[in-house]
């Protein structure tokens, strides 16, 4: 296989121009099966377009959205349809946006610098603005100007070097979550190290041991640090893969949900990033909850495949379509992308997922092309 | 074994009445024991009935059931015992009328009609009052007339098609929940298919994929369709049974906590309905959660032997007494009722479960007769 | 191996020195390998010591601690060090104080009586204050003065007797969560017995059943009673131990998150009680979860391999660093304590755990010695 990581790079490259090609493809075979004398709906097809949303506007809550509550105040079947069509184009104008142009890129894989054989990472935490969905700019912490900050790859045995510049005005300390480093090395003030202060430059060194899907985030003020943004994947690759970790895509999505909103890799919904693979391909996922809530993560149209649990294999693998994330856990599914279409892939507790207006938050898609 | 549903359509209709007796036998019994020198107090036992709630009234938390606030207001023996008393009859009140009897019931087996061999199921979504516990209405969005909506049971392998009416004043759409359907069944709007507007009607079809423990529920504007009850049971039974899967009662447990409150099978205790099943017989549960919340479903008595998440098998069957369901997640278990009598069975977020009052919302029971 | 909670005892009493000694060696430490070229800081090394707080302050959460938000008030170097300092040494405090001195200290092994074979244990319920930290002082409920009650721990197969005296102002009852005895003691009030009236002891007698990980807590108005304290742990040794259950540390931690705050066996950090073992030693931890919230705890340095649920033994063991434990359920975990250090051990619900003036609630350390 191909390295993971550059293949997500190439994914995510493709990404809005698949999307929109399939997501119409999607449609226009819907119509042809329906043509054939399958599934679908004549009437529904033969619906005229959505109106397009009044400028600024969403359906009120108490009256165009209630789907008739008994005898309330009751609407001529015009007026019922007018309401519906005016909620339904804002559905279709969020997921026609999707995925939508932001600003800032977190989650982004950082390259190290070799120094004698070690692999030195610099990370630089910072206050900044950052962008989780169109026009929505939020007060953040940033590695590296990311949200999450950048995806740290090492191999089990390389000693690694990340050297941490506190350009907050609070102190800092990094904790590499999940990972077994010496007792000196785990990022907790005045209980293994002094605070970085601000201004200040902390360097942590360490051979990599357990193997897997970890994190490294902020252990300082961290309900404040890491609700802002101060995390990222710290991914430690085993020095042998076992033969179900050979997958075409390897995806890192990291789920929170404090002062951000509902967000997936810092965006939410439709500034969120699809999942592509083709058809016949394996999928890795490596959830990760940085948050302070559990948000079960469901994929439609294919199962996941459950193997490792916070980096270490299950046991045996299992299956589901639902994975109960919670905040510090790490959970890697395999997907073989063998049903093709856009699918949605959302946390199920709706309301992270979509409100009268239409989806936003942690929802995004696997794009599996034919 | 015979069919499951069969066996729970009985088990219904004579849930009052035997849960009624059982209970009863349950208390005779721990008297009985109580006598011959075992457990139980003479004291306890020769305490007077319990006096009767007044009219409308309840404890007042800051009064009645503080349990003795250490400095605050001290009470005569008298008054404490009267106001135990007063709160312990309202206890009384509500287990001695379980279950009651409200208008309507969910989550019915629903039999389809055969169309050249396809196996058709009609659901109407529309608008209505619902009566989650005696005397309490909320506004619901049922599938025809039921809430959860009729439970859809179909083979691996059938051809199934299912017809949905709109008669909301707001658009939907139908999502089968852990069913791997073509993409253009999988009822996202705009994504997958257009709304379906008020008034029209959609047809869905597809050959019954994975087997397992499902769900069907709205993806449009879900948030608030869902949780106002559009959603039920999907089923598809495999074509060749595990032995494990040789039950004598077959019962699905659809938990929600929206603004219906915390119910089980659209129903709050006491209104929530008796799983009854005779000693030595095997009952599978088949959890499902529809709400927003996780819900650590625990059993009394007896353990769970967890066989299947999701619909799919895990790979070996674990045990447990409490089972964290988390939203859109299903997690079948078995239970060998080989301990007689009633068993609270309830959610151990204990508020979800238990005011001052009594129990009430996310509880029922088991009834294993002897 | 020595009898676990003989053990356990041991290891309280040496905690404090302990975590005192061991916390200043893991500072030496650090700056050690900072001397001798790995990593660590000049400049942090080099840091002024952390001003003392204000007398009764903290820092503002609008001024000092923002981090730096874009373009709000500009300060000064020295102001945003000050600044930086001042929330510093609350951190610093907090940490120095563990594990601070709080009256009263609940969870301890209880002895019974024996009684023509049978182990008899007494409990007594009745409200007190409770100080949960230094100087919060929270309205309780309490078995026999402590929260969590006393541990109970008897062998599979023996006769066990418990005897409850209610002194509350409302009644109660004892269920026993997980233990599967025979209905009529299963502590359920207008079920399997009429409540405790204020004053009145009722008596609970039953052949130890299935081993494992167990509780007893209140079934009466339990949101209340639990919340405020009437719960703890029964365990139930098997008549045979696995191999894998010899362990040289036994350590029960019951998590709670009601009116009492984030807490761990009663108690919110700094008031915590710190787990020590000697490296190269087991560790055995049985989580009990008796609040209304799911809680991940994560522990740094080392995995923890998961053997038990609710009691039960997992097909297989697996291991973890953060384990979801919810409302109702056990979990018991074995960590080989391989790596030496002080290392932090918390909820990862960061908001459970840590404020801008410092950690709190749900943390504690496992403290491995060299």
């Amino acid at each position: 296989m191909s390295a993971p990581h550059d293949t997500q790079t190439e994914t995510v490259a493709a990404s809005r121009r698949d999307f929109l090609r399939f997501s119409a493809l999607g449609l226009a075979a819907g119509a042809a099966v329906a043509a054939c004398g399958g599934p679908g709906n004549a009437e529904s097809a033969a619906a005229p377009a959505a109106a397009a949303p009044a400028a600024g506007g969403m359906p009120h809550p108490d009256t165009n959205h209630t789907g008739g509550t008994i005898g309330a105040h009751p609407r001529t079947p015009q007026q019922v349809r007018a309401a519906a069509d005016a909620m339904d184009a804002h559905h279709e104008a969020g997921i026609k946006s999707f995925p939508a142009k932001t600003q800032g890129k977190g989650n982004q894989k950082m390259e190290p610098r070799i120094e004698n054989g070690v692999k030195v990472f610099e990370l630089t935490a910072a206050a900044q603005k950052w962008e989780t969905e169109p026009g929505k700019f939020v007060d953040a912490f940033a590695y590296n100007g990311q949200v999450p900050g950048p995806q740290i790859w090492v191999k089990e045995g390389e000693r690694v070097r990340i050297v941490v510049k506190n350009n907050l005005e609070q102190s800092t300390a990094v904790h590499f979550h999940g990972v077994e480093v010496p007792n000196d090395q785990d990022g907790v003030p005045f209980i293994t190290q002094p605070p970085i202060k601000p201004g200040e430059t902390y360097t942590y060194e360490f051979t990599a041991p357990n193997p897997g899907s970890h994190m490294y985030h902020s252990h300082h003020n961290a309900a404040e640090q890491v609700g802002k943004g101060l995390l990222g994947a710290f991914i430690i690759e085993p020095r042998e893969k076992r033969a179900i970790e050979n997958v075409d895509v390897d995806y890192v999505m990291i789920i929170n949900d404090g002062s951000h909103g509902y967000t997936i890799n810092g965006k939410g919904f439709p500034a969120t990033e699809p999942i592509v693979a083709k058809l016949g391909q394996k999928l890795r996922v490596r959830f990760m909850n940085e948050g302070m809530m559990i948000h079960p993560m469901h994929l439609h149209g294919m199962h996941m495949t459950v193997i490792d649990k916070d980096g270490w294999p299950q046991p045996q693998p299992w299956k589901c379509d639902t994975i109960n994330v919670a905040p510090g856990e790490r959970w890697d599914v395999i997907v073989n992308c063998n049903n093709p279409g856009t699918w949605a892939f959302h946390c199920h507790i709706l309301p992270h997922a979509e409100m009268p207006n239409g989806m936003f938050g942690m929802v995004t898609a696997l794009v599996v092309q034919p």
